[in-house]
């Protein structure tokens, strides 16, 4: 606790420079807003500490990076707020990815079944990480979401496909991003991605936060808004692999969130997502390679693979982009398993390239983080 | 200034929420931030408020896009600090746009004259708006720009280029972003945007915000700070053609700025850029279309041509990108004139297609503009 008082404190100009700044009542300052607070206490199973990490408290990148005495006078740190911490050292730092491009069928059991024989073929082939593509478990359809979801929350017993997933990690000894399934919560339904460690614990739960609505009129028109409900928080999760920041399909959209997960020291963004036949050729590409490049770090795509007699019909192309926006493994709209390499010594390298981080204008702009923010 | 005040009144909390939120001491709120007020006061020439937008003051968000009650219990309208405003109504909402990439040789006097006959082509094409490339006086090199500097605000006779600049804009009647030069300001100097209107005055000045430091070794290394001063200000600025926002080349890294126009209602960004051999076959397009989609608005970039015997190679490729992140226009390295249609509509169309800003998380994140906030 201490130390997390320290590092906010360290953020704040001296006394002196803060009452000689003039404040005006009609200024909105983020922490004035009407914050409803019991949305932003962090959620044990997406804290960013954990045994993984036991150094992990996050340094602060003013002591950590030496800046330039031209570019500290436009307070590069308070670009971010809270200042961004510098990515941790994973146990493991170089390692394979393996993307399961899966066929979803009516069939749930049959679809669970297919999972689990994807995770292996990628565990087999040496992938330490494995990524699911967005629902997986069910047709993506309004109608299908009620009856195909679980209580993750209720155990293994009222989530077959949680359970899946658990056992399969701790067998295989991997970490496994669980692309996502209709979860039930009491009377609610969320999009929802479950994060396992090798050790087969649920280490993160990500409920997607911008749920999907969209109308393209004669393309594409779909309110996920009619059964869902939006998740109530980001989700960072320290792995065996690194930091990762959690997105699902239309969160990829948000410029903000993936700003955020690298101020959170992320080092790879997992988006499991479903892009369409008009929005995927558009766009799906680009919005990786975009948040990839803007925040110099890994971004992992996981889509269902393309089924054209379904309802709705997944783009597919799943894909694995690097930290200076370079394509690094895709794939076409077929069932797939994409295995590549990621290496976090690229996103050092690419960060003393492009110093971004350093070169930013905290005295012209700011990303407030409002759950770090409230949290700490 | 009246109505100002009311604008920004009514995008704060009422006063019981704002005494119902618990406030910490060690929070760093950006309004205590150690601003250097002179900073922020908006300059005349860079104010979104003239003659040409008679009832321009910001419309709010929430007053004029109806939210449906799910998606304002998320805030939408505080992702953007101080609230997002719409784009105005421009006197021309469809015209043509022309994007002279033109070749820089060492004689400056030729550069002006040639820029001069590029944007009387591009007139008589039909643009009503056109753009030049970023340091299209002089070389792009440290030894050059303290030589071709010209000092702006000592009036025409001592800057030629915006003499002439100022010239062709009132003879021809139309809109000019001057790409860039190099500004003696001083001791200082800066890499300056100047934008005229039609009557051929000056409207606007935008000094690249973002210097360019780079160091990719074996491929390229530049560091304008070693002779150029960042500038202190985003630039908007309302035209015959819109309300433009300015960025030059490598200010366009930085997406906050690009999202920070858009909330200021800018409806096209303009980024004169010269991107070079390696960093331009990776990050041109991706990063305007990125910043075209995200944001939904239109981006213009334009170039030097190529002169593959020149210390910094550019990489050409200027480009018009719609509000949908689809590619309207775009060349290779040569010489080109490119003539191409803008189409504000679209920008309504794709954010009614996409309603991005009516489901952003402002209850998650926020985007300050420190200027807007410190000077309104």
């Amino acid at each position: 606790m201490k130390s997390r008082l320290a590092f906010l404190s360290s953020t704040l100009p001296s006394p002196a420079l803060q009452s000689s700044v003039a404040r005006s009542t009609v200024r909105p300052a983020p922490s004035r807003l009407p914050h409803r607070r019991y949305h932003f206490v962090p959620k044990r199973t997406s804290s960013q500490s954990n045994s993984l990490y036991p150094k992990s408290t996050p340094t602060i990148l003013t002591a950590s990076a030496s800046l330039s005495s031209m570019a500290s006078s436009f307070y590069p740190e308070k670009a971010r707020v809270p200042t961004a911490v510098q990515p941790p050292t994973p146990p493991i730092a170089k390692f394979k990815i393996g993307l399961c491009q899966l066929k979803v069928t009516v069939d749930k059991e049959r679809n669970i079944l297919h999972a689990r024989t994807a995770v292996e073929e990628a565990a087999e082939k040496g992938a330490k990480l494995v990524v699911l593509p967005e629902i997986w478990n069910s047709p993506y359809s309004n109608d299908s979401f009620p009856v195909y979801a679980e209580d993750i929350d209720a155990g293994f017993d009222a989530s077959p496909s949680t359970a899946m997933l658990s056992e399969v990690a701790r067998l295989l000894k991997i970490t496994i991003i669980g692309g996502s399934i209709p979860e039930r919560s009491g009377d609610k339904l969320y999009n929802t991605c479950c994060v396992f460690g090798p050790d087969g614990k649920l280490k993160a739960k990500h409920r997607k936060i911008h749920l999907f609505d969209i109308d393209i009129p004669g393309k594409i028109t779909f309110k996920e808004s009619k059964t869902l409900t939006a998740g109530e928080a980001p989700t960072t999760v320290d792995t065996e692999v690194g930091r990762i920041g959690i997105g699902i399909c239309y969160d990829i959209r948000f410029q903000e969130l993936a700003m955020l997960y690298a101020a959170r020291g992320a080092q790879l963004i997992c988006y499991p997502g479903a892009f369409n036949m008009t929005t995927g050729p558009l766009h799906w590409e680009l919005l990786q390679r975009a948040r990839a490049v803007d925040n110099q770090l890994y971004v992992a795509t996981c889509s269902p693979a393309r089924d054209a007699a379904a309802g709705y019909v997944a783009w597919g192309h799943s894909t694995l982009v690097g930290p200076f926006g370079e394509l690094l493994a895709t794939t076409e709209h077929d069932e797939a398993i994409i295995i590549a390499e990621i290496d976090y010594s690229q996103i050092e390298l690419r960060r003393t390239n492009l110093p971004l981080e350093k070169q930013r204008r905290g005295d012209l702009y700011q990303l407030v983080d409002v759950q770090r923010l409230n949290s700490e």
